[in-house]
C-alpha cells in the first residue's frame, strides 16, 4: 500500500487517492508548467489515520520522511539546512473542492537558527521574518488551536506602538520582536516551547489537516454538498514560492472566464508583496489581474499562456491561485472554478460552440441542484455579504424572501391583501393553512423536517421555505410573538429568509428576480435528449401543472386529491361526510364535493394536453379535516342538526396515538368505500368530458391508491374503483381508458411486490412516507434527534432529502425486481420528494424506474439529473 | 380435476379434500363400519365456487349428478322414487372441525308424492310425515334463510290446540298439516313452491353448505382457532339412517373418554326415536349412553364394538354420532374429540401407559393453546352457561377475574388494601400504573391491542387482561362511569371478565383456581426432550422470573428496564434526569438510581441462577415518564429549583407526533448516552458481584440496544456500552464476560442486518415493532379498522398476535440469514408477543432462530409448541 506521492508520479486521473489539488498539481507537473515540487500524502492515509484511533501510523511516517528526502533532492533544499533551508506549504485537498472548509499553514520549515540564516543570505530580513511570524502563528491557531485572535491582538498593539497602519509598514525589527512575542505567546497557551524541528512541525502539521477534515464547518459543508465523510482529505506538501520577497514579488489568484456571468475573460487579484492568505483575509485591497499586466508584464503574459494552456487542457473554466517571486511564475493550485448558475449554463454552452466540449459534456458539467437558483428570486449578493444570519435552518424549498412577519394564514391573507409582503411563520403548518402560504413571501417553520408539510407544499408553490428552526422558542402565537438568537419578534417586524441554505435574518436583505436565459433552454434541450427517465410533477392544481409543463413536465406523477377538500366551501360539506352517521349521508355529504372535484380534474386534465395525469385518492386521517375552533365547531353542529358535544365527540373518536400509522390512506376506503366511489367518479366523469372535448389527445388517468401493504387491500379497494368506473364508462358509452395502480410506501408493500403487481398496474414509490417506515422515524418528530445523529456521524445526509440507498433504496429495488417479475414492464415511477434530488434520481435510474416525479420547480434540476445518470451509466 | 369422491373412494388420509368428516367416513366405510353410504363433495370444490363468484360450475354439477347415480346404485334407492325412494342427509366438513359453525339438512328427497308412498308402504306415517316436515324446515332455514321462529311458532300453536306438550306427542295428521302449513309459509316468505325436485333440493343445499363457509360466526371461529378462510368445506351427501322410525329407533352422541377429564369411559347421551338434531336442540331430555345398555342392548354392544375399533384405530379419543334404526346401528360421524386442557394432558398419558402411542405422538396430540386454561383462573363452567356476555373484545391475557369496577391505579391499591377484588377499568393503561395492575384481579381496556400496554403487561404478570373494547363508551374518568351495552356502570360496580374469549360480563360469575396436574409435567418433560427451539421469558422482576423458572424458561429474554425507572422514588430521580439542562445535572439524577437498578439486576440474576438474562436498554420516549398532574409538576419543579412554566415548558418540548416513531431506543442513547452509561454500571456491577457469590454459576450478561436502524448507530452505542463496562470489568479485576447484541425490530434492520451483524453479537426480534413498522400500523390506533379488515378477508388474523409471515416474517428470515453470513451460528432470538404464539413459534423454529421469549405463562405454550414444530419439521 502506497500512501505518498511525488507530485511527479500522479495526474488528473488520480483525484479520488490524491484529492482535486494533488491531482492537479501532479497534472500541471506532468504538463511542463513551473510548479514548486512536493508530495501528496493521500486520501487513504487520512482514512487510516482515523481508523487507527488518529494516529499516523509507522508505515506512513517512513514513507512520509523518504519523500521528504526526495523532495530535499529535488529542489535542492533541506529541512532545517543553514546553507538553503526547505519550506513547504502544508495544504488540505479532498477528492470534491471544499473551499476555505480546511486548513493551510504556510512557511514551514523555519526556526529561531533557519530564519536568522534566510535573513542574511538573502539580503531580506524583513521577508525572513514576515515569513517567520506568519508561520508561528499559522501553526498555533491550525496545530494547537491557540486563538488567532491573540496573534492579531500583539500585531494590531505592534503598529499602534509604531504608529504604523498596515503589516507592510512594519520593519524587519518589528517583524522579528513579533515572532519572539508570538512564541512567548504560544508557551503562555500550550506551556511548551514552540517546535523547532521542521519534522515535527511537519507531522504536526499533517495530522491537523487530517484533523480539519472533521471539524463542524467541514461536516456541515459535506452535508451540504452531498460529499462523504469516508473520502478524506489528501495532504499536500509544497516547496514555497514568494511572494512577500519585495515589490517584484505578489500573488494571486484568478479565474479563466466570470465565475458570476461565465464570460470569456480573465478575472482575478493580485497583491503585490505578499503571501497567499492575505488576498484573502483583506489586509490590503489587491489590484485588479488587468493590472498585474502593467506591474509584471513578463510574469503577466507567462501567466495568460498558462491560463490558455490549462483551459485547452481540462476543457472548462480554471480558478487559479499562483505566487511570482522576483517576476518568476509558479502555479500553486488549478481546479475547475466554482461557478453562479448563469455562469455554469453559458460556459457549458459557450465551451460546445467554441468545439472544446460536446453536448453530453456539457450536460455533465452542470450542477443540477444549481438550476434553483435561476428559478427563485434570490439575495442580492452585494447585500448578503454583510449579512450575518440570525440562525440557520432547514433550507426546505429554494430562493430568498423578505417580509413582514404574519403568525396566521389567515392574517397572511389579510396583509396580502393591502398590499404587504409577509413571512408566514408558524409552529408548523396544516393543510387549512394553504391560502395563507400562497399569500405570503415565504415561509418559516419551527417544527418539521424536508418532508414536513410546509416544505412540501412550499415547494410545489415555488415558494420559499425555511423549515424545522429549532432556534425559534417561546412561540406564542396568541401574543403574537416568538425569540430567536436573543431578540423578541412581533407580528410586523422584518425579517429575511433564504430557503436554499436555510439561514434566517433579522431585517430585511433585498432580492433579486429570477431569470432564465437562453443557454438555459439550450441545456435542457441537450438533457432531453439523453435522458432514460421521464420526468412528471407532483402538482395539484391546474396553475402549477401549468407552470411545471413549462419547466418542461411530461405528466402529472403525483396529484394530491386532500388538497382540493380544503377550498372553499368544500370543506364544509367534507366535514359533514366525516361527521355523518350512516352511509347515505356519507354520500349526500360526499355527492357535494363531486361537481366540483371533477371540475378540478378537467382543468388539470386540460393543462396537461392528453400527457399522463396520477391522481392519488384520499391519504390523510380524517381528524386533519375537522375544525379545531370552538365558532366552526358550532357551525358544523348547526348544519348537521346536532349538538357540539357530539361533534367534539367524533373529533375525540379522531384522535390517534400515532396517525402517521393510523387510520389513513387506503385504510379510508376499507372503511368508507364510498369516498373512493366517489372519486373515482370525479376521476372517471372528468377524463370523459376532456376526451370528448379534445378528441386530438388520448386522456388514460392513473388512479393511485396510496398505503397498500398487501395485495389483498389493493384487490379490495381496486373492485370498488373499477366496478365504479366501468359503470360509468357504460353510462356515457365512452371507450375510455384508465389504469389503477399503487403508491409503494409501506416496507410490507416492497417486500410482497409480486403479490402486490397481480392487482397494480403501475407503481410509484412514496419515498417520504416509505423512508419513515423504514427507519421508523417519523418525519414530524425527527428533527430531535437527527441534529445528535449527524454530529455522530451516525447519519451524513437527511434521508428524507437524499434516498437511504443501503435500506430504502434495497425496498425499492426489491419491489421493482418482484413486480416486474409479475408483470413485465409495468410503469414505475417515484413521486417522494426524492424525485428532485440529484443523487436519488440518479439512484432512480440505475434501479430502473420509469419516472421520477417532483414539484414544479424541480423540474429542470431532474431533467438535468436524468440526463447525467443516464450519460455516467446508459440503460436501454 | 376430480371433485366428487365417493366414501368408498377415500380414507382418513385425504382430510384436506373431503374434510374431517368426510375423510373419516371414508374410512370408516373401508374398515367395514356399518355407515349409510354416499358421497363427499370436496373443499377444492368449495373454492372453486367462490372464485367463480359463488356458482356450482357445470363440470362439478355434472359430477353430483354422476355420483347421485352411483350411490342410488349402491343404496339400491333413487331420488323421487315412489318404490324406493332415497333420502339423505346434507352435512358440511373442514378440515378442521368447527363444531356447530356450519348447516346441516336432514331428509333431503321428499316431497308430496314421496312422503305419501313412505307413508303408505312403511305403515308410519308419523314417521314419514315427521320427516317432511322436519325437512321443510330446515331447508327454508338454511337454503333460503326464512328464520326458524316461523316455524317454531306454527308447531307451537300446533301443540297448544292439540293441548300436547312434545313434538313426539303429534300424530301423523298433526304433522301432515304442520307440513302443509311450512310449505304455505315458505311460499309466503318467498314467493315460490317449496321445491318438490330431490335433485333441485340436493343442489340448494350443497350452495347453502358452500355458502356457511362465510357466515359471521365460522368468521369469528376462524379466527379464533387460526382456520384459513382459503381451506373452505366439503359437503357430505349421505343416504338417512332414521332414527325417529319408533320406539326401536333413536340417536345419539358419544365420547370413548369424558372429554372433560380424560377419564376412560364410554360418556354420551342418546335419544328414543328421534333424529339427530333434536339431541342439540334440548326437544327432549336425552338418555345417559349407559341406559341404552338397556334398552337397545344389541345395538349398544354394536356400538361398544365400534368405539373400540375406532380408538384402536385412530389412537385417539373419539367423538361419534350414530342412529338405531330399527336396533341396527349406523356410524354417521366420527372424529377426535375436543376436549378441556386437563383431559387432553390425561388422555395423552393414558394413550402411552396404554401402549397406543408413543412420547412423540403424545406431544402432537397437545393444543399447545389450550394449556392457557391449566394456569389461570376461569369461569366456573355451570356458572357460565347461563350467562350471556355483555360484549365482547380481545382477549389480551387468559385467565378469568371478577370483582369491582375501579378507574384508577391509585383506587385499585387502595381498595385492595381494604381485601376488596377489583377489576382495573381504562381507557388504556400505561408505565405510572403497574402497581395499580398488580393489585387487581383483573383488567379491562376501551382501547389497545394485543401488543398494548395493559396487554402485555398483564401477560407478563398472568393477570387476566381484555383489551380494546370499543362498546365502551362515555368514559369518564373523573365520573368513573362509562356506558356499556346500554347500562351505566359505576365504580364498585360488579363485572366479570375472561381474558381468554375476551368476554365481558355484568354482575358476577364464580372463578375455579387454575390445577395443574402430574400429567402436565410428563408432557412438558417429553416437550422438552424433542424441542430444538429455546424457551426463555420476557420477566422485568425476579417474581416473574421465579415463575418462568418454575414454568421451565430457561433465561430471559427481554428484561424491559424502563419499569423499573418507576418504583418508588426512583421516578422523581429519573424525572430529574429528564428535565435536567447540562450533562453533569443529568448524571447527578442517575447515580441516584443507579444503585437500585443495580440491586434489581442483582435479584434478576439470582433468579436465573446463572442462566442468561438479556437485558434490553431503556425504550420507550421520555414523554412517558414526565408528571402530568399539577400537584407532581410543582413537586418536580421544587425539587429542580425550576419554575412550573419551565417545566411544563420540557414536557411541552417531549410532546410527538408519532412518539412510536419518534426520540426512543437506541435513539435515546445517541443524544443522552449517560443513560446507557449508567445502565451498563448497573448491568455489569451487579452480574461481577452476583458472580462473585455464586463461582458455581456461568454469569455473562446479554445488553441489548433497542430500535437499532443502521449499523453504525449500534456502533456508537455499542462504543459507549464496551468502554462503560470495561471500565468497570477492570476496576473490580473481574474477568466478566458480556454480550451486546440488538433487537432487530426495524424494517432497515432488517434489510442491512449483514452490516449490524459486524456489530451485533446477538440479534432478537422485536416483532411487536417490526409488525407495526413493516405494515405502517401503529397497535395502538389499529383498532379503528382492523375490524373493516375482517370483514372484508383483507386480514384473517391480528398481525399483532401471529406473525404475518408473507411480510414480517420474510423480513425475519432476511435478517437471519445475512446475520448468520457475516457472524456464524450468531444466537437470533424473538421477544415479541409472539413469541407465545404456537403458529409463530412453528415460524421461528423454520426459519432457524435459536430461541422464543415470551412471557411466564406462555412459556409451557411455548416448550409445547416448540416440541411439535420440530417433531413436524425436524431441523439440527
Amino acid at each position: 500500500m502506497k500512501y505518498v506521492y511525488l507530485f511527479s508520479e500522479g495526474d488528473a486521473s488520480m483525484r479520488e487517492l490524491l484529492g482535486g489539488k494533488g491531482a492537479n498539481l501532479a497534472e500541471m507537473t506532468k504538463i511542463g508548467l513551473p510548479v514548486p515540487q512536493g508530495f501528496t500524502i493521500s486520501t487513504e492515509a487520512c482514512t487510516k489515520y482515523y481508523e487507527d484511533g488518529k494516529q499516523i501510523n509507522d508505515s506512513i511516517m517512513a514513507e512520509i520522511m523518504e519523500n521528504i528526502v526526495k523532495m530535499e533532492e529535488i529542489t535542492g533544499k533541506k529541512f532545517g539546512d543553514l546553507e538553503n533551508p526547505l519550506l513547504v506549504s502544508v495544504r488540505s485537498g479532498a477528492r470534491a473542492s471544499m473551499p476555505g472548509m480546511m486548513d493551510t499553514i504556510l512557511n514551514l520549515g523555519l526556526n529561531e537558527e533557519v530564519v536568522k540564516v534566510m535573513a542574511e543570505k538573502s539580503g531580506n530580513a524583513r521577508w525572513a521574518y514576515d515569513c517567520y511570524r506568519r508561520f508561528i502563528q499559522m501553526y498555533s491557531d491550525v496545530v494547537m488551536e491557540v486563538g488567532k485572535k491573540y496573534f492579531e491582538q500583539l500585531i494590531d498593539k505592534m503598529k499602534e506602538e509604531k504608529g504604523v497602519k498596515l503589516d507592510v509598514e512594519l520593519t524587519a525589527d518589528d517583524l522579528k520582536t513579533l515572532a519572539e512575542q508570538f512564541k512567548a505567546e504560544y508557551k503562555a497557551k500550550i506551556g511548551k516551547d514552540f517546535p523547532s524541528d521542521p519534522k515535527e512541525q511537519l507531522i504536526g502539521a499533517v495530522k491537523a489537516v487530517f484533523r480539519s477534515w472533521d471539524n463542524p464547518r467541514a461536516n456541515v459543508y459535506r452535508r451540504d454538498n452531498d460529499i462523504p465523510y469516508s473520502w478524506g482529505t489528501a495532504v499536500n506538501v509544497q516547496a514555497m514560492a514568494f511572494g512577500n520577497m519585495g515589490d517584484d514579488c505578489g500573488t494571486g489568484v484568478a479565474f479563466t472566464r466570470d465565475p458570476a456571468t461565465g464570460e470569456k475573460k480573465l478575472m482575478g487579484e493580485f497583491l503585490t508583496n505578499a503571501q497567499g492568505e492575505d488576498v484573502v483575509a483583506g489586509v490590503r485591497t489587491p489590484m485588479p489581474i488587468a493590472q498585474m499586466a502593467e506591474k509584471f508584464p513578463e510574469a503577466f503574459a507567462q501567466f495568460e499562456n498558462v491560463c490558455k494552456i490549462l483551459e485547452d487542457h481540462y476543457r472548462d473554466m480554471q480558478d487559479m491561485e499562483f505566487t511570482v517571486e522576483h517576476g518568476k511564475l509558479y502555479m500553486l493550485q488549478t481546479r475547475n472554478g466554482k461557478r453562479t448558475a448563469a455562469a455554469a449554463l453559458k460556459i457549458a454552452c459557450d465551451l460546445v460552440d467554441e468545439g472544446m466540449i460536446d453536448e453530453k459534456q456539457a450536460v455533465l458539467m452542470i450542477d443540477p441542484r444549481n438550476l434553483d437558483t435561476l428559478l427563485h428570486p434570490q439575495f442580492d449578493a452585494k447585500a448578503l455579504k454583510d449579512a450575518k444570519p440570525a440562525a440557520r435552518a432547514l433550507g426546505a424549498s429554494p430562493g430568498a424572501a423578505c417580509g413582514k412577519i404574519v403568525f396566521t394564514a389567515e392574517d397572511a391573507k389579510v396583509w396580502k391583501a393591502r398590499k404587504e409582503k409577509v413571512i408566514l411563520v408558524r409552529l408548523e403548518t396544516s393543510p387549512e393553512d394553504i391560502e395563507g402560504m400562497k399569500a405570503s413571501q415565504g415561509i418559516l417553520t419551527a417544527r418539521g423536517g424536508m418532508t414536513s408539510h410546509a416544505a412540501v407544499v412550499a415547494r410545489g408553490m415555488g415558494t420559499c421555505c425555511v423549515s424545522g428552526c429549532s432556534a425559534i422558542t417561546n412561540f406564542n402565537e396568541e401574543a403574537k410573538t416568538f425569540e430567536l438568537a436573543g431578540k423578541t419578534y412581533k407580528e410586523g417586524d422584518v425579517i429575511s429568509i433564504d430557503g436554499s441554505t436555510g439561514n434566517i435574518y433579522d431585517g430585511a436583505i433585498p432580492t433579486v428576480d429570477a431569470t432564465i436565459s437562453g443557454d438555459f433552454g439550450r441545456i435542457m434541450a441537450w438533457a432531453d435528449k439523453y435522458r432514460a427517465l421521464g420526468v412528471r410533477t407532483n402538482a395539484d392544481t391546474p396553475k402549477d401543472a401549468a407552470k411545471a409543463r413549462e419547466l418542461g413536465a411530461e405528466g402529472i406523477g403525483l396529484c394530491r386529491t386532500e388538497h382540493m377538500f380544503f377550498e372553499g366551501n368544500r370543506i364544509d360539506a367534507f366535514r359533514e361526510m366525516i361527521c355523518s352517521d350512516t352511509v347515505e349521508e356519507r354520500e349526500a355529504a360526499l355527492n357535494k364535493i363531486l361537481p366540483m372535484q371533477q371540475g378540478d380534474f378537467e382543468k388539470l386534465y386540460e393543462a396537461l394536453e392528453g400527457n399522463p395525469v396520477t391522481i392519488r385518492f384520499l391519504d390523510p386521517p380524517l381528524h386533519e379535516f375537522v375544525p379545531t375552533s370552538e365558532y366552526d365547531i358550532e357551525q358544523l353542529a348547526k348544519a348537521q342538526g346536532k349538538t357540539t358535544a357530539q361533534i367534539k365527540a367524533i373529533i375525540a373518536s379522531l384522535h390517534e396515538a400515532n396517525p402517521m400509522m393510523g387510520h389513513r390512506g387506503c385504510r379510508l376506503t376499507v372503511t368508507y368505500p364510498e369516498i373512493a366511489k366517489m372519486q373515482t367518479r370525479a376521476v372517471i366523469r372528468a377524463a370523459i368530458n376532456v376526451q370528448n372535448r379534445h378528441p386530438e389527445w388520448k386522456v388514460v388517468p392513473e388512479i393511485m391508491i396510496p398505503l397498500v401493504g398487501e395485495a389483498k387491500e389493493l384487490k379490495f379497494v381496486k373492485g370498488i374503483v373499477v366496478a365504479t368506473a366501468d359503470e360509468e364508462i357504460a353510462l356515457a358509452k365512452s371507450d375510455l381508458k384508465y389504469e389503477v395502480g399503487t403508491m409503494i410506501e409501506i416496507p410490507r408493500a416492497c417486500i410482497t411486490a409480486d403479490e402486490i403487481a397481480k392487482e397494480a398496474e403501475f407503481f410509484c414509490f412514496g419515498t417520504n412516507d416509505l423512508t419513515q417506515m423504514t427507519y421508523g422515524f417519523s418525519r414530524d418528530d425527527a428533527g430531535k434527534f437527527l441534529t445528535a445523529y449527524y454530529d455522530t456521524k451516525i447519519f451524513e445526509n437527511d434521508p428524507f432529502a437524499k434516498i437511504d440507498q443501503n435500506g430504502v433504496g434495497k425496498l425499492m429495488d426489491i419491489a421493482v425486481k418482484l413486480g416486474r417479475g409479475v408483470r413485465e414492464n409495468m410503469h414505475c415511477g417515484i413521486c417522494g420528494e426524492h424525485g428532485g434530488d440529484p443523487s436519488s434520481i440518479e439512484f432512480c435510474h440505475k434501479i430502473g424506474l420509469s419516472y421520477v416525479s417532483c414539484s414544479p420547480f424541480r423540474v429542470p434540476i431532474a431533467r438535468l439529473a436524468a440526463a447525467q445518470a443516464q450519460l455516467k451509466n446508459p440503460r436501454n
